[in-house]
């Protein structure tokens, strides 16, 4: 293996959209592992929206972005060194390695990954995983489907909003995906099941939006928040449910963001917005990828990754899932599993 | 008895603050019930800030408001004649009456209010009524206060607020009512038990509100939307919950006002924000009705109507209620009870 370590550092906070410009690459020998400590090699790097969130100014979530440090994210990658009784090298393992080739961790900073038959490492990126849970919860315990209601997905081309159409096909809903180019509606709909698919790029969106939900909408999982939300809300029925998911299209703001205008339909329609966190659903993983199993062997849920090939497309990677460039989960492969 | 009636008819419908312009003074004689019908004496008639959104072009709730029509609104009366086995002379009723000084209703369209000893009809428009059921409900319900957790109310001294105060300070919270006058203030924490009171309309309001709330805000209960809730957003704690009741500040808006630019918060605190319509819990009135009795007995909770003086008073009422001219439930009275 080699012993250099490559690394994106951050050389400055944007301002607006993210750009190469804003890290540095470095190259350094790697960390040897101390007792108690593993050495990972980066096989996939996540690249999400909310990474730009921590770049912000006034994050409240998210691990801590550092000028002159390593970027962070999520990485997932296999021990090639290891001295803690608990790993062996071979073994999978994911954690927050950030955008770099190997990182050396204590052990306990280390998350193992079941090597299950046939599931390769990719599915765990994907399919069981955080994104998976906020998926599957965040649709299920927040926006409490039922058969027969309208469920409204945004972003729903991407790694969580992709499961989100899925969970909710399979719940019996009428599923209606929204996502910002005609190749992604055409996969939603033809691969994913969705009942409609909007581009919400389309001067004709509030009427394919009218013509999507002709009974108005039961269920929206925003991915996005901004203008569809508003449009969404303006179309809620009774008692309907807002999964409040994540809110992309602001996260390359840099003022305040003009707030949804028809949030009083919350008051006139009785009806409910709700932010929830994967990460308070970590107890109750096996349940939800367990059934994400059942459904993905019934060939019932498919995933997909946008995987962009090596480290050194991390910036343009990053900057990319704001102009809709991936379609699934967004991942940067840095070596073979 | 008169036989002649007095009406306020919708002349126009206003745009932007209600005034006197839009509606025109008539005197007809009295309709004589027919068979199954009664002849209801107005007492008093509710003014509410939500009858102002009534006569928007986009209201999706709340009764027709027709231009050559009697204005809407709940009144509580005394039965004059009965043509129905259902009431006699003297009974107490309510039901949509409207700006006049009698009404001639089917007997189905009318609503008895019991004669409870001591309890005198004005109880009924102010505690044993719709806004009581939307406080009640609304805080304990939606709202889901515990014990020590601290309760923002905004709209504190009017109908629904003053009652929401008392109700959460019952309930072992730490309370903070947001009213627009020092006089209003006072009264909030001096007879009704608020742990502090904030006058939206001082230049310190967002400081005043951090002091008064030093562990951030657990419970909101929104009456009025706009500027506030933003404030109250920008200060929630994880799974906080706000209690959509009305937004009163947006109700004279011509166009579409501005959205709460702090609606992320939900998402990032796990946070719930939740309609309601009192008109959904009419079934569990006797659970709201006989907890407020015993309050009121035991002398935990008081209530406060600001009567306006005489039909001829009804526009400048609902118009006066936008400027906070009302400490408690809004009336005018039309007659003695």
């Amino acid at each position: 293996m080699s012993t250099m370590n490559r690394q994106w550092l951050l050389r400055s906070k944007p301002s607006g959209e993210v750009s190469r410009d804003n890290f540095q690459w470095r190259e350094v020998p790697v960390t040897e592992p101390a007792e108690g400590e593993i050495l990972v090699r980066t096989v996939y790097i996540s690249i999400d929206p909310v990474q730009r969130y921590w770049l912000s100014e006034k994050p409240t979530f998210g691990p801590p972005t550092v000028v002159g440090q390593v970027m962070p994210a999520r990485i997932w990658g296999v021990v090639e060194k290891s001295k803690s009784a608990n790993y062996a090298p071979g073994d999978w393992v994911a954690g927050l390695g950030g955008w770099q080739a190997y990182c050396t961790w204590p052990a306990a900073a280390a998350e193992r990954i079941p090597r299950w038959p046939g599931v390769p490492l990719i599915a765990h990126t994907s399919l069981y995983c955080m994104q998976a849970l906020a998926a599957y919860f965040g649709l299920l315990e927040i926006g409490q489907p039922k058969a027969g209601e309208t469920v409204v997905v945004s972003a729903a081309a991407g790694g969580v909003g992709s499961l989100v159409v899925q969970i909710a096909r399979i719940q019996g809903c009428r599923v209606v995906a929204i996502a910002g180019t005609r190749d992604k509606c055409d996969w939603l709909t033809r691969e994913l099941g969705a009942d409609a698919a909007i581009n919400y790029n389309s001067p004709t969106f509030a009427q394919d939006l009218d013509r999507a939900c002709p009974a108005g909408i039961d269920v929206y999982y925003d991915n996005v928040g901004g203008d569809i939300l508003d449009a969404v809300l303006a179309r809620i029925n009774p008692h309907a449910r807002i999964a409040c998911g994540g809110f992309v299209s602001h996260y390359n703001d840099t003022g305040a963001a003009p707030g949804p205008v028809n949030f009083p339909m919350l008051a006139l329609k009785q009806a409910r917005a709700e932010g929830f966190s994967c990460f308070e659903y970590v107890h109750r993983a096996e349940e939800a990828f367990s059934a994400l199993r059942r459904w993905h062997e019934e060939g019932k849920l498919t995933y997909r990754a946008h995987v962009f090939e090596g480290l050194d497309s991390a910036p343009e990677a990053l900057a990319g899932i704001f102009h809709g460039r991936n379609t699934g989960k967004g991942l940067v492969q840095v070596s073979a599993p």
